[in-house]
């Protein structure tokens, strides 16, 4: 059986693990590098799709845990699938919920066979297994669907990392027998461990066994030093294997997306710019602005003199400055395509950097204008 | 000196006082009887200049009251005018603030000199004069601008409603003496005088005399029984001159815009659309529907089944019953811009219609599909 997911992978760095690829997906091939924008609930927040397709974005990601509650996978299935649902012809990932029933909803309780917990919306008991988890993605029809994983906090025992790991991995064999469209959906495996070293290694020792089409890095960027989090990248990604693509959860800020690439990732998801672009935050060259500050009142400039997108061309600093200080939902539209355009356009730079070899030093010239970030944010 | 917006009388109906025309000013060339979308604050709520335009509107009405108090027209003229702080390149008309002033504020005290009132934002105390309204509109650069008036509210006394409109009169006068942009902008006088047809009479003689370039019907939807105002309508309209616009305010509904055209109206604005699409509302050819109702969530029609706008040809009611259910905005720019698209539409059939000769046969077959409402909507 042929994969419905493949990585074509293009060039290899010299001086780093950075790499060129292409994701064949049914709905599209992805450049990667890639930056993934978030639906959270089958829509990137305030954007059309044919502004999400505008940005350059051929992928994004979409909640499972979101689309189970709300408005149920069997709805989505009726219409045909999420991609005809929400009306977006590119690819779309699916997560497995796992993450979301951690982090969102209350009263979990965790067992072999999987999470009971109470949905964030309506409070009432809930139950997500392995199996259910992968029964909703095939429901939903996603282009690549991540197996139910649990995401430890941090930071966390270690005893507790290795008992989450090893259930994860028998969550993700689970995983891979209960996926019942494997000719249309790639399930990709998620590589666990904490900031243990040596778990890492066994979560991916035992993944690569099982032979996914594609494996992520999950349980980072979760509280943890970002110091700590590139030497655990730095130590996992060469335990994947070269011509699969390799998925960074959860991560999307510049500094991160950079260091990322360097240590051989191919694809990044993040709510970031669609969030801060709700608070009036915006990317620019010279890095993060609030453009709802005072400052901007009077400010005629674009959000970034340096772009050339559908906001930076059309409005004002001081024009988006009162459309959020009036509560007009078309000011967060503009900053929020801004945001995901930013991003995009970042990524679309990395790999022709990559292509040139000049990644490091396309790094430092980005970073001497926008100022370099620690901060998690 | 060539008045900058002038109307064209393309043809008169047999059997009714509706009439096509054309407002040329100087964004564009409007063909009347036009419904014309409210943008208050620099925006028509959810949607981008651009899908104002493809639903066919050319032309906008924005509230002065919302844009002197924030962010100030100062701000507006200092961005280059109205038109191009939201990046619109049609046609803008602006209200005078009157109506805001007595309807949103609060405290306020009515004088001969203009009206006391306290900002419904901050509460600070301000004041309005003719002159203030005039100079605002000035600085917006908006297309046709409207005099300073007060609105009575209904029912009120003959005797206020009296004073009222000669008061308007005298501020109609202080309004064309104050405007300073006679060659750009063009200032219709509003007819005012409650449901007295002597007093309409009066206010009617008064203001054709000051020879404006066009008169409003102000005063009317304000709570009274609809067969009232359209008795008002259908007196008022022949006071006013045939080759000068007339704009109903306020006024949107289907049923209305028909009476209303009917009775010789070239002009309309109002909320309506946008306001309840908010809240889940939409017109279809078979009358309104709450498509935020529960019975539509595996409702996979488009909104309206005649209706071939950007809503319609590419989401379904579940799809934007889910995203309104699930707070996402984009669910209510696909109700917005259809709302808007089926006004706009609803006026280029109307035309067509007047063209005919067959008004009132197609006003027959609408509403044999939509059903007549007759309560204030």
């Amino acid at each position: 059986m042929k994969e419905p997911v493949h990585f074509e992978l293009l060039q290899e760095s010299q001086d780093s693990m950075a790499r060129r690829g292409r994701v064949h997906t049914p709905h599209g091939t992805i450049e990667t590098p890639v930056f993934m924008p978030v639906g959270t609930q089958a829509t990137v927040k305030t954007l059309s799709p044919e502004e999400v397709a505008q940005t350059g974005a051929g992928i994004l990601l979409s909640n499972t845990y979101h689309l189970h509650l709300r408005p149920g996978e069997d709805i989505i299935k009726e219409a045909g699938g999420l991609h005809r649902f929400m009306n977006w012809p590119g690819a779309i990932l699916t997560d497995s919920g796992g993450f979301q029933v951690f982090s969102l909803s209350s009263l979990r309780k965790i067992s072999e066979e999987g999470v009971a917990f109470r949905s964030h919306i309506s409070g009432e008991p809930l139950f997500m297994s392995p199996e259910d988890s992968i029964a909703v993605q095939n429901a939903l029809g996603s282009d690549i669907m991540m197996a139910f994983d649990e995401c430890p906090p941090y930071p966390a025992d270690r005893d507790y990392v290795e008992q989450s790991l090893l259930r994860t991995t028998r969550w993700a064999k689970r995983c891979l027998d209960a996926h019942q469209r494997k000719d249309e959906q790639a399930l990709f495996g998620i590589i666990q461990g904490g900031m243990e070293f040596d778990l890492r290694k066994l979560a991916a020792s035992q993944l690569v066994e099982m032979d996914f089409p594609g494996y992520a890095v999950g349980g980072l960027s979760v509280g943890e030093p970002k110091p700590l989090m590139y030497d655990v990248l730095e130590f996992t990604t060469p335990l994947l294997p070269k011509h699969k693509p390799r998925y960074l959860m959860g991560v999307g800020s510049p500094d991160d997306l950079f260091e990322g690439v360097l240590r051989g990732v191919d694809m990044f998801d993040c709510v970031l710019p669609t969030r801060i672009a709700r608070n009036g935050t915006v990317f620019t060259e010279k890095g993060k602005r609030v453009v709802r500050n005072a400052a901007f009142a009077r400010d005629f400039a674009p959000l970034d003199e340096s772009c050339d997108c559908y906001t930076c061309k059309n409005y004002s600093r001081a024009y988006i400055r009162h459309l959020l200080k009036a509560d007009e939902t078309f000011g967060i539209r503009l900053t929020s395509y801004h945001n995901v355009y930013f991003l995009v356009k970042l990524m679309e730079r990395i790999r022709n950097a990559i292509e040139q070899g000049t990644l490091r030093a396309f790094r430092a010239s980005f970073f001497a204008k926008y100022g370099y970030e620690q901060a998690n944010d």
